[in-house]
């Protein structure tokens, strides 16, 4: 096994109406999986693919009913009044640079077949510090959606990030522009430490304001609401104990609710 | 060299009865790898292929003669009254991502060559602390398989190890069912920091009554002595001094007695 | 995709006078980099080929006009009165031994197919200490080249450096040799810790000598200010704070300025 | 580039009387290579096959005249009364798992197209303390070598090296069995902290007694009491300061004569 695609479609015959991609991976502050895990779950998307590869982690999760699932990511499908959109989510990222170029090809190749027209990845951005406030930052592979999404609100800044994207959404940014598809990155902003899923709600915010749909974000606040007592707790406490404690009593389906990079 | 795969016996003609894999490699307090290595030696099975391969350390292994043996796994042949028992047992699993996805390939196609029923893999599960009780931990690729189990007394917990499980005990779950074979990873608690025949028994025990058969634990037994006199000595020894005076006096042949991972 | 290699002139009809191959890719001190950075700045050259590669990381660096573009090598054309400037320069190298190899060849196959005559390297040479002198020194795969190049002030020391050269760098001196083509190796003498625009300087220096061609050194000298300026501060804080301050109003195009390796 | 291999002599008529094989490379104290490397010179052995790999570092070795040599290894041919000797020595051992056993079937078949009759892999054996006395390890392939190595004063101690033996070392052997082929590994004993030249000459001693040959110890001598001063200068200095002098004033033709590992 190198790389193993399931499809649960009949990809010859399935047709879509303005098809948008959006994907949204394993990454700083787990942002950008917590959007698209989110869209998924509110918007009831149905899965249609299934992707495996030896560059994933040679491991199986485990689900609640105690059956295993291997590790891998997914394409997912949720029809909305302004479009059809292909949510690819999931696991993980490759283990090794090499992989990443592999995945990223078959991701651009979902794009092609369903005659994606534009696609969103979404991201972190790291700044270290604790604020308030999220923003969300762009870079995109054409200049002429960078005046459009400034319009949406979203902040381009020249050359940011200054180490560049690495991984999945910055990869299929320049991917898609191969193949002629306008693709951009929307990052979060994160402290970088910990899972954030006020970061998460904030991108996804205006991701909706984009794409002109609207997104429950019940799932997303309760989460918000659980990472706020956790930091609480973190900055009452200075051993760290109640964060151990947290994780021995949090069940263990919220297990990328907190990570430490 | 990329894999080397020796038959011992004529494959073609050999037919088994009722035949259920057993897979103990290397891993977590070498849990798995104890209780298969153990049955290996108490039932008297033969080996009945060799596997090589490139995706193992490159080592040679020095026997108590002085000769030498390629690292590598091994396919052993039990045969009992229940069923004819394939125990995977060996040196390592593979030194990167990709060979686990391989070799798991290379362990299925055995499964399927020898029309296996189902199949159990082996291994420990980190608690992090000292306990007098061993539990058995399961998951499973199919859902009657753990209604089953748990009457033989393995415990499901929901998304149960929280991280998955990782290497060949997992994959190995994931790519049977791909071939509709029904398979169970069966987990004995252990501290995580030191080889555990204890455990290893434990497991052991529990396999045996879902199998319905018997194993004599007298090797077993004397390795659970052995180690409890190396934890006395190091509860006593704040230096650690007499641990290395045990590295000294075992012979080699015990040297998976003890690791720190 | 292994490697892409894209070519923005026609590469059957272009014909070149005396080409001369110079390669400054990131490495020690960025001494090469920034050398062949600013020749083809100040030179005025022109891109004809992109090189990109999974054995580069996976990344897409971000422009001033928020647009990204692919990690990769470019191989710019500059003409000059004396030679025609065949100048590979770029992001990064190999993230993995093979890759290096993998490229390296890549890299000389352009030599052959542009019939270039002579190969310089260019890179720094770590002496772990600040000093106020830049040597250049170096090493080639041809004893005829040596005497000449004494002649033009490089320093040859035996078996200097003494843990041979790494990367790019070295194994091209190696693979041109296979093609008959002369190839030499410029170490810009460095503190190793910190980008070195000075050493690059000079650098760039002897190689013009070698070349008997100008470049104009403003750009360089710019850089060489603003990291004098950083040095003092450095000096002058025992916190490192000033360099934490640098680092943050520094615009993000001059990212390769300071690096710690 | 894969692998290169470059003959220096006509292979197809080439015949070598009662042929061995010597390999080595570097390793624990450096303590097989020294050997090979000082056989090479004291036999006045000439080279006869260049090997090169991407399994190798990339990189360069610069020599006393400032020329560059890829990474490498050589197999050298020295003729004595009793033996043609083949000496495998050379720069690297892989750099990564897999290339370990592409490069060890490429020294088989050196081994087989030459029909060697026995192979001696030289390497170290770390015992982690200083001592006076050096001793000769082996492991062999064949129960029958072992016999007559003991006579020659070889020891052989049940599964003594513990952890095996990793690298070209160990792989030889088992590789070489499954060509019919004897071969034995000797391990001199070393701390496993600095190159050992004083073990390299026990194991020479004990190899030159095996395949009754006499080879002039004048060069490894010198070593000796370079290497011999050094360890006294250690003994008198807490800072290292001298350790430091040392290496900045012995040519770098020695820069494998110390070596922390």
């Amino acid at each position: 096994m190198k790389e193993e695609i399931i499809y649960h479609i009949d990809q010859d015959t399935l047709e879509l109406k303005n098809p948008v991609m959006i994907v949204g991976l394993p990454g700083v502050g787990h942002v950008g999986k917590m959007a698209a895990d989110h869209m998924v779950e509110a918007l009831g998307a149905k899965k249609i693919v299934d992707v495996y590869s030896e560059h994933f982690p040679p491991q199986v999760m485990v689900k609640e009913d105690s059956t295993v699932e291997l590790v891998g990511n997914r394409l997912y499908l949720a029809e909305t009044d302004k479009a059809d959109l292909l949510i690819l989510a999931g696991d993980s990222q490759s283990t090794d640079p090499a992989g990443h170029y592999k995945l990223c090809e078959i991701y651009l190749n979902f794009a092609s077949q369903f005659k994606v027209n534009r696609i969103f990845t979404l991201g972190g951005y790291p700044t270290g510090v604790m604020s308030d406030e999220n923003y969300v930052i762009g870079a995109a592979n054409n200049i002429n959606m960078i005046e459009e999404l400034k319009e949406k609100g979203i902040q381009f800044n020249p050359s940011e990030p200054p180490g560049g994207i690495v991984g999945a959404s910055g990869l299929i940014l320049s991917f898609a522009k191969l193949k002629n598809i306008d693709a951009a990155c929307l990052m979060g902003t994160t402290t970088g430490y910990i899972a954030d899923p006020k970061s998460s709600k904030a991108l996804l915010g205006k991701l909706c304001g984009i794409l002109d749909i609207e997104v429950n974000m019940d799932a997303l606040n309760e989460k918000i609401k659980d990472m706020d007592q956790i930091v609480e707790k973190i900055k009452d406490s200075v051993t760290g104990g109640e964060l151990d404690e947290y994780y021995e009593h949090t069940p263990a389906s919220d297990e990328d609710l907190i990570y430490f990079g």
